[in-house]
């Protein structure tokens, strides 16, 4: 009877702790969710037999209203699920846009993970589950059998904040055996973000291996450093151990990322086989992101040929004083008189920001400045951010 | 009032979607879980006001027993929360040895994460919320400052499998910028397992980037190959898409994966400036990799003079039709001839391997062949991997 002593075996190797892994083989229904349909609709089931109401949450539902003492905000809508068998409960969407998309669980009230998803990503202090419904853009960003680039996680010591400070680095398919240089595109990420966003939600990885496969985008290396100075690295991946992430709110807007962004250049250039001049440079980033490339490209105003705002975070009545901000509309000329290729914003027009953007626009029209303003359905959103990079990319270093 | 502006536009800038995020900021308990305390103990916290029993299981809490169908196992135990105010309710544990540990909750049945525990690993099919109490071996497992090593997830082609796969790579700090020749070290991941475990929960970039810093381990290079023939890569990291993982017992201990490990090697022997020789090469693995270990070293017998079964899947029963299989004696009488520095064997005192590991040590002697066995407290699970790999580290090319 060899099967016998050698299947609970094979079930023990399975794994040391393994609590669901051992539930899930001993017992108790096979339960998928989410499960993404041919039609593009989802099914999300939840096993909970004495639960009263089981709710889902997620940015593919329509968005509700939601009040604040700061007034009244887009939040992502809910709906419910209904019971069936076995005590599990179940909700089908309706077909979605092919995209990446979030959601939690409501259950009872309380906000849960989906214990039969995996795919997990951590978005600020927050932890959601995440599917991919295909046959569009999601397809993008997704993993394809296609050759693929190399992401890494390194450290470099960065002189101006006195710190080694980690970041994430895409190179292309070939980079690794080649003699070839190539371009460079500095992504940066929101408030709250870090060196892991753009790889995590930003996809960024899939996008480029796709698009570089399809002939779309020219093989560049994309650095995504950590935006906040008072950081080291991510939550977690820093001395400061495995803390509960705040929200970042200080020093990060205040001049001293942007001051000393020439650190994470000379760190790139110095290790990596890049073309080091201007045409071969882009800057792009996300909400505070997009503040940064603003100011970072505007400060050091002979350095990028490319400039991508994406739901850029344009606080006019900030008062901040550093000598980043200073002389603004001085530093705005000199780059426009330096010349670029492509200043490029996105904007969404429910976005909280889209009057901030559109104001400097104006400002930019007033100037006589060349920019390509790409306005879509949407607010402030990582499915949009996705979108502005998959759009931005190919239009780089051609 | 610029304050009043500008506040809640800082506050959107967090993220897009933000439900949790916006949740914590714009009311409800600022609620810290896990909390751990200077005497090794930890507070857990959840929230749930209408809920009548919330409890916590993870391998910080003695085991029980199990039963199942093929018998009694143990598993992680349980423990109840109180509730106390605003219906948070909370456990606090005895003082903890200095560890890396996982855990869950159970509310009203229902195994759930942790909300306010941003810090979560997938073990197989499963994510488990984890903690790190320092002051001893948790220090190794956590994020010092220190020189860190890069971490590198990489693709390259098995003609053996005639798959294009996924590796993650270890280099140690001062790789990139010196012309040494480094020594490799190939480790090995269990059943369920891939490309992922050893970084993920096997905490090796902390445990190599500390002891190198502390001058008891040789830099090296650490290569974590995906040992699931089947995949190209980890769930969710290769075209299958964010699939349901299964516990791949197809095609794990079949030969094939022995078979085609030349065609790793040969990958980083043409890809990272290493050591090519037999004393500079160490193969290691855990459970099934450890099976994958005696058998890689032992099938190409001169190849590797570094050897780790960590808790390794012997399993004598097997019938695998393979020609890595056959005539295991001679071979090993071919790697014992060949000579070797470091033949290490750990193994958990309760580990359900224990008779099996001490029957292949019996073997061994049976053989002459030299060997290092250490026994530990405990059975087969991570806390005992990242020991033994601790362990043997330092034993490695001296």
């Amino acid at each position: 009877m060899v099967f016998k002593k050698v299947i609970p075996m094979l079930l023990m190797l399975i794994n040391g702790l393994g609590i669901f892994a051992q539930q899930s083989l001993w017992g108790g229904p096979q339960i998928v969710s989410p499960e993404v349909h041919d039609n593009h609709t989802v099914t999300f089931r939840f096993q909970a037999p004495d639960a009263d109401t089981v709710m889902i949450t997620g940015d593919f539902l329509p968005t509700e209203k939601m009040n604040t003492q700061w007034g009244e905000f887009d939040v992502p809508g809910k709906a419910h699920l209904q019971k069936g068998d076995n005590g599990v409960w179940s909700f089908t969407s309706e077909p979605l846009e092919s995209d990446l998309y979030s959601y939690s669980f409501i259950v009872d009230g309380l906000y849960t993970t989906d214990p039969n998803n995996v795919y997990k990503i951590r978005d600020v202090a927050s932890v959601f589950d995440v599917f991919i419904v295909g046959g569009g853009k999601g397809d993008l960003y997704s993993v394809k059998d296609v050759p693929h680039g190399t992401v890494a996680r390194r450290w470099y010591y960065s002189p101006g904040n006195n710190m080694q400070r980690r970041v994430t680095i895409y190179t292309p398919p070939g980079y690794e055996n080649s003699r070839k240089k190539y371009p460079v595109l500095y992504l940066l990420h929101g408030m709250g973000g870090d060196e892991e966003a753009w790889i995590a939600l930003g996809r960024t990885s899939q996008i480029l291996d796709n698009l570089i496969a399809q002939g779309k985008v020219e093989p560049m290396i994309v650095v995504m450093p950590n935006g906040n100075v008072a950081q080291q690295a991510a939550p977690g991946e820093s001395p400061k151990g495995l803390y509960k992430p705040t929200m970042q709110l200080p020093h990060t807007m205040d001049g001293k990322y942007e001051e000393t962004f020439p650190d994470v250049i000379k760190f790139i250039e110095n290790n990596y086989r890049v073309k080091a001049k201007k045409e071969y440079r882009a800057i792009a980033g996300l909400s505070m992101g997009g503040f940064h490339s603003l100011h970072i490209s505007r400060y050091y105003p002979n350095t990028f040929d490319y400039i991508g705002l994406f739901s850029a975070a344009i606080l006019p009545d900030q008062k901040v004083e550093s000598v980043v901000y200073e002389n603004i509309d001085e530093t705005l000329k000199a780059q426009m008189d330096n010349g670029y290729e492509l200043y490029w914003i996105g904007i969404g027009k429910t976005d909280f920001l889209y009057k901030n953007v559109n104001d400097y626009c104006a400002k930019l029209d007033s100037m006589g400045m060349n920019y390509t303003y790409v306005e879509t359905e949407g607010g402030h959103t990582w499915t949009n951010w996705r979108v502005y990079l998959s759009t931005l990319a190919p239009l780089l270093f051609k």
